[in-house]
Formats: C-alpha cells, structure tokens, sequence
C-alpha cells in the first residue's frame, strides 16, 4: 500500500486547491491597489527606480484626463466583452441541455433504461450500479464540466479586463511595474482555473461516491461526463471567440492599417473596440476553457484507466487519487514559481521581459520534477497492476514518475521550440521579415514554410514522452504524461493570459493618446505576449494530443475492442476520413472569418465615408455596430464546426460502429496536431516579423522599415492572413481532436451495444 | 481457368503496346505537318471555317517574320530543357547507381549472399530461388523502371518543346486548330508513356521468366523494384523540377508584373526563357514520371499479390497477367476516346475548349467500365482465392470488376470535384476573385479555405473505392482499384500535358509579338489547361493514395506481420511521425523555392537597372544567367527532399523495425493526401482567380479588374504563392507516399531479417 493515507489524501487536495484560490485572490488584491480614478497620477518621487531605463521625464499628455479615458475605455471593453459572453453562454446553455438529454438517452439505452444493478464490465463476478446511473450521473458530471468551464472563461475575462487599463497606467511609472501588474492579472486567471477544475472534480467524485460506493468502475466512468462537459464548452468558446475577435481585427487591419494608414488601436478606427473585446473574449475566455478541457480531460482519462486497473480494484483511494495529488502539487509548485517573475526578481528594462517569462516555464518545470517525484513515491505502491488493452501490466512507482516527468519536459521543449519559430530575436521570424523586401508573396510562401518547419521537433517529443510512456505503464503512463504536462498549467496560464492583457493594455494607451514612450513600454510587452501566446498554443496542442491519445486508449478500452489494425478497411477509412476532418474544420472556420472580416471592412468604410470628421478626429465612430457584426458572425458561424464536432463521433459511432469510429479518432489526432501546430506557429511567426520591422532594433530590421514601407506592408498582409489561422482555426484544432475522442468514450457504451448499424444492415 | 489462353495473353499484351506506340507515332506526324519555316503563313482561303469565330482578319504583325521568331524561341525553350534535364540525369545516374548498390546489398544480406535456394517464403514446403537472385534482379529492375521513368520525361518534354511554337501558329488559324495541335501533341506523351510502361514491364516479366521459372513468388518479388526505379525518378524529377520552374515562374512574376507592370512572358523579362523552360521539365517531364511511377507501382504491387495469391499458386498466366491486359485495355479505349478531341467534334469557339476536355474523361471512363467488363471475364477464372493477411479468401471475378470499376469511377469524381475548386466557371474560385476586393490577405484567406474544403469528396470518394475494394478482393482489390483509376493513363496525361503546351504557347506569342486576338485564342487554351492540370494532379493524388495503401498491404504481407495495431506505442509513434512528414517535406521545397526566387529577384532586378535599354525594348536580355540560377537550385535544393523521402524507410525499418515503419507509412498516407490534394487545388483556384479578373466576362469580374487593378494585384499574389503549392510541394507530396510505400516493399525481406535494432539494444 502507499505511504500517504486516505484520511490525508482527502485533506491534501482541498487544502492545496483552497491555497491556490487563495493566491489567485491575494493576486487579484494587489492588481486593485492600481487605482483607476483620477487620483491616480505619476508622482515622480515614487518613480526614480523603475524609470531608470527612461531617460526623459513623464509628458502632460499622461496625466489625469488620461486616467479617465483609460477607464471610460477600460468600462467600454468590459461591458461589450461580458454582454458577448452572455449572449454566448446563452446559446451554449441551450447546447448544453439537448446535449445532456442526448448523453442521458443515448447511455440510458445501453440497458434499456432498466434500474436494475448488472455484472460489472470489467470484473464479470461482480455486481455494479445499473446502465441508467451511467447516463444519469455522466449528465451531471457533463454539465458540471460545462459551467466549470464557462465560470473559468467568464472569470478570467474578468479579471484581463479589470487588469488591461490599469497596465497601461503602470506602464507610466516603468515597464518592471507594467510588467508585474499584467503577470499577476494572468496569474489571477491561471491560479483560480487550476484550482477551480481541481476542487470541483474532487468534490464530484466525493459526491458521486455517496451514491456508487464500492462501485469504482462506474464511479469514474461517469465522472468522464466532466471532461466533455470541459471540452464541449471550450470548443465553442474558442471557435465562437476566435471568429468573433479576427472579424474585428481583420476587418480593423484592412481598412486602418492598410487603407487609411492610421494606427493598430486608433480609435478612429469603428472596429478598434470590438477588437479589444475580441482579444478577451476569444484569447482569454476560449483559452481558458481550452486549457481547462485539457486538464479535466487528462484527469478522467488517467482516473478512468486507474479505475479498471488494480488501483480500482483495491480500493487503493490514495493510488487512485495520484492525477488528483498531481495537480495539487503542481499548483503548490506554481505558486512559488510565480514569486519569481512577480517578487525574487524586478523587470528593469524591455530587453529583460521575454526572458523572465521564459523562466518561468524552465523554474516550474525543474520544481515540478522534484514535485512530481514526491508524489509518486508517495502516493503510489512500490508496485502494481495496469489495464492494458485485455491484459495486465506489472508497473512500479518510479515508472509512473518517469511518465509524467516526460510529459513536463516534452512540454518545456515544445514551449521552447515554439518560442525559437515565433519570436523574432531568432533566425527563422528574421528571415520571414526580410523575405518581406520581395513583397507579400515571399513572406506569405516563407512563412508557411516556416510553420511546416516548426512541427518536426514538437512531434519528435510528443513522440518520444508517448513511446516512454506507453512502454513504461501503458494507456495509464500517457495519461499521466498528458497531466504531466498540464501540472504547471497555473504557470502556463499566467503567462498566457499575459500577453492578451498586454495587447490591450497597448490598445487602451494608443487609444487614451498616451504618450509615445508608454506606447512603446506596451508595445514591448506585447511582443513577449505574442510569444508567450504562440508558446501557450503549443502546450495546448502537444497537451493535447497526449490527451486524445489516453482518451482515446480508455475509449477502445470501454468499447471493447482489442485492437485497432490499420489493415482493415473499417479501420482504414476512418483514418483517412478523420485525418481530413481538421481541413474541414479549417475551411470553416477560416472562411467565416473572411466572411465576416468582408463585412466588417465594409461597414469600416462606410463610417469613414459617411461620418464627416471622423479621420479628423472630431467625431465618434459607431462602435456598437461593429461590435454587432462580430457578435452575430461568431455566434452564426460557431454552430457549423461545431456541429461536425459534436457530430462526427455520433454518426461515425452509430452508423460505422466502433472500430472506424477508432480510425476516425486516430486519423484526426496524427493529423489535426500538425495542422494547429503549423497554423499557429505560421500566425505567430508573421505577428512578429511585422513587429520586428516596425521595432526595427537591428540594422537589417531598419532596412525593411519603417512602418509604411513597401516591406512593411507586406508583412502586414502576413500578419494578417495570420490571424485567422493562430487565433481562429489552430487553437480550436486541438479541441477538435480531445473533444471527439472525450465524446466517443462517455459514449462508448451505447456504441458498443448499438453502434455499427450500417455494416449491420449490408452484412 | 481463364477463358483467356496463355498463348493470346501472350500475344495481345505487347500487341496493345505496340498500337499505343503506333498511334503515339501517327499524332506525332500530324504535328508534325505544321510547319515551322517562313513558307508557313496563313492563307485566308483556308480559313473560313475556323475563323467564324473572330469577326475580324489576321493582322500583319502574325506574318512570315514572326514565324521565324517562334521558331528561335522554341528552339532556346527547347535547348534549355534539354540542357537541364541532361544535367539532372547525371546526377540521377550517380543516384541510381548508389541507390543500386544499396537495394543489392541489403537483400544480398538476408541470407548473408548465399547462393543456395531456400524454401519459399509463402510455400514452406517448396523450393525457391535464392535471396541473393532476388537481390540481383530486383536492382535491375529498379534500374529498368528507372530508365523508363527518365525516358518517358525526357520524350514527353522533347514533344512538347516540340509542339508549343506549332500550337502559336495553328492559334492564327482558329482556336480549333490550335486546341488539336496541342491535344495531339499532348497524346504523344500520354500513349507513348502508357504504351512504353506495359511494354517494358511485360518484357522484363518474360525475361525475368527465364531465370525464375516456375518460382512466381521470387519473379514477382523482384519485379517491384521497377516501380521503386520508377518513383523515385519520379521523385527527384518532381521536386527539381517544380523547384525550377517555380524558382523562375515567382522571380519572373514579383519583378515583372508586381515592379515594372509588363505582362506575364514579356521578352523583356530576363527570367522569361527559364519560365518557360520550367514549365516543360517540372510539368511535363516531372509528371510524365510521376504517372509512369503510379502506374508501375500499382501493377507492381497487383502482380505480387497476385503471385501469392491462387492465380500464382496455380501458375494461371492469364489471371496473373490481369493488371496487365487492364492496362491493354486501357490503351484501346483512350484511343477511341482522343478521336473524340481530334476527330468527331471540332471546336469552334473558346468556350468549347473545357467542355471538350472534361468529355474525354466521361467518355474514356465510360468506355473503359465496359472494357474492365471484358477483361475480368475473360481473363479471370470465375471464382479464386486472393492472399488476405495470412489467410484466403474466396472472390468471384465480377468482384474484381467492381474493384477495378470503382476506382476508376472514384477519379472520375476526382477530377470532376477537382474542376469545380480550380475553374474560374464556378462560384468557388469566383468568391476567392470576389475577396480581392478587400486585398491579397483575403484572397490568400479564402483561398486557404477553399483548398481545405476541396479535400472532403475526393477523401469520402477514395475512402469509398477503399472499403469497396479491400472489403471484396482485400489488398489485391486495393492495387486494382488503383489500376482502374489509372487505365485511363493515356487520356489523363493528354490533358495534362495539353495544359503546359498551351501555356509555352502562349508564352510565344507574347514574346513573338503575335496580335492581342492570337494571344487571347492561347489564353482560353491555357485557362483550361490550369483546370485540367489541376484534374491531373487530382488524378496522380488519388492514384497515390490507392497505389500506397496496396503497396503498403503488400508490403505488411511480405515483413511478416498480421495486424498494424495503432494502440501499440510502436506503431502509434510512427503514426504520428509518419503524418508529419509530408509537412517536413513541404517546410523544404516551399523554402527552396522562395530562396531561389529571391535569387532570382535579385538577378532580374539587376538586369533590368544595368542593362540599358531594356525596359524600351531595344536591349536583349541576359536570359542564360536566369536559367543557371534556375538550373543550380533546383539540382542543389532537390536533394535534402529527396534525401528525406529515401532515408526514411531505411531508417525507420533498420533501427525501429517493421512495425514502426509501417506507422509511418500510414500516417504519410493518410495526411499527405490531404496536403497534397488542398496544396493543388488552393494554388489551381488563385491562379484561375487571377485568370477570371483578367478576362473579365462577367460582371462582377469587369468590377475587380481590369489587369493592374487593386484586385488584380492582390490575386497576383495569389497566384505567387499558390505557385509552389500547386507546383512543388503538392504534387511532390504523392511521390513522396508512394515512394516511401515501395520503398519499403522492395527492402522488406531486409527489414524482416534485420530490422528494429533500436529495439533490440534497449530490450
């Protein structure tokens, strides 16, 4: 048996998710000191430190007047991005009932809707909870993991807009101070997720307890229902916010940037609010939920193969509860981790920014390994059996140390790959910018090759954590290695969230006309964001598919199948199919931001053709239109890829059956991961050779510039074109393939006993 | 047994290679009759009927002299594909030989070179040739298909070259005549490689005879290295050459149309010569090998299925020969069908010209479905059993007729899907032209998404002929299947090889000062080659896709394992790493391509600042160095391709093993047909896009254009990017699937003996 008790084990992982609300609120309690009232002006006594890489004083332009602009601005972004989620957790409330009388249905089918109590699934001599407690309580467990993830997306969009004004006024008294208040805002958003996701899966289980009892197999079965519930919410946050915030930002570019050659964020430009509101709606509330689906996915998985492994059978609460022990660590491990950017150490200069969020992953990563290690030896037993596919396999708990260490390091060097392909202090951003002198079409065929590049290391690692971790423990070790990735999701988070903060933190100076020098203490920040954002991407996606791949392990496993052979041609198909479904998905998702995009420029001219002094600067845009077009677009054109989601694992599942439902999910997984990687990489590569032109700090850079320049605007077409592809169809790639593969197991039952109906009939 | 003797078989099969030659020879002649000598100008009496579309007379500016000027721009085109074909072919003999070398003395090394026979592998208790004959033959049938693949390029190219000016000066007479010049002309290659393929094959199956006797599993074994030879000519004349035209093609257009605003193939344009040079030995020599290599692939892979199988067992030439008197079918059948173009209809006006390619495909596919009938009833015993993973299973021979009739239907629906992507008649390439309004970001939006959503009936079609096929004839369904979609070979590169034709065409009369009604008759002939080019390379990824799945059966069969179980970690990291292949391949050639336009910006860029007089027309050009710069990057920027591509599976099989290998090959399968199908059709669409707003026969097209226009600009952007999309990534990519598959077959003896060595050390 494990070192650890029972009793301890159900106090630990409370305290540790209460200590990380806790943080998160402590967080949130210094962001509020910024004041955001027109007492709060830059007193230059209090600014000798941290204006010490300035070397001319404040201008008047930033003054009091400024301060309230910043909060009338702050008020505007805030309300249009709550009033956007409200309408859209409207529309995913009626998504969430008919979805839940479709789980219930479909699982309570399995039995015929009969209460009576059947022979356990895995151990046949046993007696276990009936088929219609499955669907009922993998419902509940389902719309658990819904509001958990709107709640997580809500709240960090509150926070990202409670915190973007009161960046930029610190960015008044240096760029360290900027720096801190927009870490410990995304810190806020990162801490209470983790914390949130962790208490509220352990008060399920506890709960769900009460009713199955001894039943453990059924127990963890249902609790899958939160993974789906996580990801079913978090597919419709990124694809409905993602189209809602390139809508705007695209149709802004086009007309702003590249017709009337006025400034990103001006705030003559009619779409410049509905892109704010995008960036926080789309970047921090579909993150969030992104981020969250992955984690509660991961933990389901990995407590659903311990279920049917002799954890489960032994009644091993300690052991069964390690992915749980895991996170709580993990949250520990952050906490400390995040004293170093926002206390150990003091941002002094721009230069210094990009390297302490990187630093950030390397300390967590390192401390989580000794983390990880504590809980392993812990937690586990010296040794014991695993689920493989029909068979057992003996595994010791230093194995299990191994799995989820190997997923923590594939995801440190994904992060650190994708920072090489996606920050412009390196080669690879640098020579897309300079293939800019030849126009856009160079920078457009460089930069696609730039993105196709970038997948070959990431793939490599993922590869080598799932071979490790297969090898050493099975379905169970790639669980693992997929939670082991996630466990410094606190941190990933923070940083993650930094950088759509520092985004409109910029916005909101451009647009309250702060002086030159704050703008350009933004613009540094944002360039790291830029990064950290392509970097929080690639842990999305590599997290991604370790999960699909666990998910997908315990779905063949509650299916019933022993294998998946390529070589037959239910299999067959389905891989092929599902390896096409991430094009589909794109051309979807990609043309509703075009469309939308089209409307949106239209509407931008036509203000600033019918509005008389609106580029003089003496009259106020319509605003609110704009925000119109991207709320109707993205609520629209969520439904359609959503649908195939949702969708695919129904038809594939009733009509194919369970095997080329398989190859679907298989096919989607090797597939969709090169897709999101190359688009979001490509994106982010883009954003930045276009900032490295107009930063223009090396000699080559300032060849390319200025801003306006032929080269210039060819970057701009790139960055452009980006746009939908890093923040629309890349990112919602990921949750394609865990959402079909989280969707397929809670349902496995019902296509187990029913699927296949098609080959039924011809056979 | 088989209505079909032994003796007929015998005889018909070079028979029906001999009138596809023959026939080849005669459209030759007839080409051959325009004359290319000051004596040919147009007389008007000759010219009523097919003038009755112009309703004005021919210009001055078409006379004698600008007959002697196509005649030396022919003759430089034709010099200079030559000259850089020669030079690839030096290299490629070195490739050859190594590559020879290699396949030698890894199969000499299964049975450590001995000379004695050994039992058979699939008959234990007979007795078969040694490993070390299987060695020897199997290298020269590599060389052999390597031969053929270089002759049939080199023919299609000579014809070509050949046959362009010839098209410029039948356009004075009538579209209709210059639409037969170049369909003829266009019938040369696809016969003569048709013909030349069969022919070869058959013959080197008869001498191979001589030695192997009565050992049809050795001769078959052996037989596959010819499509190896064949693929992987075909790799490196794809990649280099689609290197070298695009390399050229970009150059020409960012400095010609974007800078100096002169027409596409304006003389004055340095790079214009190695444009058109590119054209002949990326899209006719390229893909003449590429389709040669599909085709030998898949006869391949049928006739060693087929050798396993009863049909080899029972020593049934007739039934063995079955891919092969498809084959001979297919000739006959395509020869009717091109009477069709040539003979039975005229085309009177330019509207006719895509109608009248698209018939051939519906006819020839029409015709063949009877002719498949024919074969399979006639050669096939009624009832048979094929090889299925170590067991059998029972077929009827209308099985096989299904089989062969549901592929050849599946590239029908290919190339039908293809042209409704790519035409500029429909409204998706219409939208993609419609968002040039908003700029090049949009376009390139939109036609990502286009080419993403091309994909999904072309996967469902092929997804369809697979579970067909697999599901009545197992893995020999597959390669026939494949078979059928290729019989129609002879048609499928006619209009292929029609399209680059009317292209240099056109090309020509630019360049030789032809009237602007000449050059718009050259410009509707190459607008439909653009679609039908397209239509050919949905044809060549759809035959990948069948042709690499039989090869990949055929090569599970021959490594000895039963299933390729995708949830063992073996397999799964193949899978994965497989699936991104084709993106490493793409990172490469989109670079190599940008790299060397932006050498060749440089180079154009210079001439036209140093050269004076050459804006005005005064100077000539430099154009050698255009075309050393095309020819030197290309010869280098080929290599790490293909070094990719041939590597792999040695790699893969020598350390990782069968099994991984075999991941490997499915996911480059199931994810390179998918980049490879969006890459064509996204840079097929911009292209026509472009086309569409130059034309301007709609009005919605007069609103985007006229040429120089914004929009026009923007979709020249397009149509920049999409050039190494459409013409060397995307069509590289199926080579690269079937390559790695026959790879893979041919060294699976080797792999089998010795394979996985990675895993043998750390087990």
């Amino acid at each position: 048996m494990a070192k650890l008790g029972e009793t301890l084990t159900q106090v630990l992982i409370p305290i540790a998710a209460l200590i990380g609300i806790g943080f998160a609120l402590l967080q949130w309690f210094l962001v509020s000191k910024i004041k955001l009232s027109s007492d709060n002006h830059v007193k230059p006594k209090n600014n000798l430190a941290s204006a010490a890489d300035d070397d001319d004083n404040e201008e008047g332009v930033d003054g009091t007047a400024c301060v309230t602009k910043c909060a009338e601005i702050q008020n505007a972004i805030s309300v249009g991005a709550t009033s956007f989620l409200i309408t859209e957790y409207k529309y995913l409330a009626v998504f969430m009932l008919l979805f839940g009388v479709i789980i219930f249905l479909f699982l309570g089918s399995v039995n015929s809707f009969s209460r009576d109590s059947q022979p356990c699934h895995y151990s046949k001599d046993r007696t276990c909870k009936p088929a219609l407690a499955n669907a009922a309580f993998s419902t509940v467990a389902f719309l658990l993991g819904s509001l958990t993830s709107v709640i997580s997306g809500f709240l960090g969009m509150k926070i990202a807009t409670y915190a973007n004004a009161r960046t930029t006024l610190e960015a008044r008294r240096g760029v360290g101070r900027a720096f801190v208040a927009a870490f410990r805002s995304g810190a806020v958003m990162g801490f209470l997720l983790a914390a949130n996701g962790l208490l509220v899966l352990y008060i399920a289980i506890n709960l769900f307890k009460v009713y199955y009892g001894d039943d453990w197999e059924g127990l963890f079965e249902a609790i899958t229902g939160y993974g789906l519930g996580g990801s079913s919410m978090a597919l419709f946050g990124r694809v409905g916010g993602g189209i809602y915030t390139k809508a705007a930002d695209v149709g802004a570019d086009l007309v702003g940037k590249v017709e009337r050659d006025i400034p990103e964020d001006d705030p003559r430009n009619p779409a410049v609010i509905a892109d704010n509101v995008g960036d926080n709606v789309g970047d921090i509330a579909g993150m969030g939920s992104d981020l969250f689906g992955s984690y509660a996915e991961s933990s389901c998985a990995a407590l659903f193969v311990g279920s049917i492994s002799s954890f489960g059978a032994d009644h091993n609460f300690s052991a069964m509860s390690y992915p749980l022990l895991i996170s709580s660590m993990g949250i520990i491990v952050c906490l400390f981790t995040t004293l170093f950017a926002t206390d150990f150490f003091e941002i002094k200069s721009v230069k210094q920014i990009e390297p302490s969020l990187k630093r950030q992953l390397l300390i967590s990563t390192i401390l989580m390994t000794g983390g990880i290690a504590i809980v392993s030896f812990v937690a586990l037993p010296s040794k014991f059996t695993l689920f493989n596919f029909g068979s057992e396999k003996t595994v010791k708990n230093w194995h299990l140390f191994f799995c989820v260490s190997v997923g923590l390091w594939a995801g440190l060097i994904i992060g650190y790959i994708t920072e090489y392909f996606t920050s412009n202090a390196y080669r690879p951003v640098q020579a897309v910018a300079n293939s800019c002198r030849t126009g856009a079409a160079t920078n457009v065929i460089f930069g696609l090759a730039l993105g196709y590049k970038s997948v070959i290391i990431p793939i490599f690692a993922i590869a080598i954590a799932i071979y490790v971790s297969f090898s050493l423990a099975s379905m169970y070790g790639i669980a693992v290695a997929a939670l082991g990735m996630l466990s410094t999701i606190a941190t990933g988070l923070s940083i993650d969230a930094y950088g759509p903060i520092s985004d409109n933190a910029g916005g909101i100076a451009e647009m309250a006309g702060m002086s030159h020098k704050i703008r350009k203490r933004t613009d540094a920040l944002d360039a790291a964001g830029n990064t950290t954002a392509a970097i929080g991407k690639g842990f999305a996606i590599g997290s991604a598919a370790l999960v699909s791949l666990a998910l997908f392990g315990a779905f063949v496993s509650r299916a019933g199948i022993d294998s998946v052979d390529v070589l037959t041609p239910k299999v067959f198909i389905g891989l092929i199919v599902g390896a096409m479904l991430p094009y589909w998905f794109s051309a979807m998702t990609m043309r509703s931001v075009g469309s939308a995009a089209l409307k949106m420029v239209e509407e931008v001219r036509r203000q600033f053709n019918a509005i008389p002094g609106l580029m003089e600067g003496t009259a106020k845009p319509d605003y609110a239109t704009c925000v119109k077009i991207s709320t109707d677009a993205s609520l629209r054109e969520m439904l359609p890829p959503g649908a195939l989601v949702m969708l695919t694992p129904l038809i594939a599942g009733t009509f194919f059956g369970v095997e080329t439902l398989s190859g679907v999910l298989a096919g989607a997984l090797v597939s969709g991961v090169q897709v999101a990687i190359s688009a979001s990489n490509t994106g982010g590569a883009w954003d930045n050779a276009k900032k490295y032109i107009e930063a223009g700090v090396s000699e080559e850079a300032k060849a390319l510039g200025p801003k306006g320049s032929d080269a210039h605007k060819a970057a701009v077409i790139g960055d452009t074109i980006g746009d939908p592809l890093k923040d629309t169809s890349g990112p919602s790639l990921n949750i394609l393939v865990k959402l079909m593969a989280v969707e397929s197991l809670v349902l496995a039952p019902f296509f187990a006993a029913h699927g296949g109906l098609l080959f039924k009939w011809f056979s």
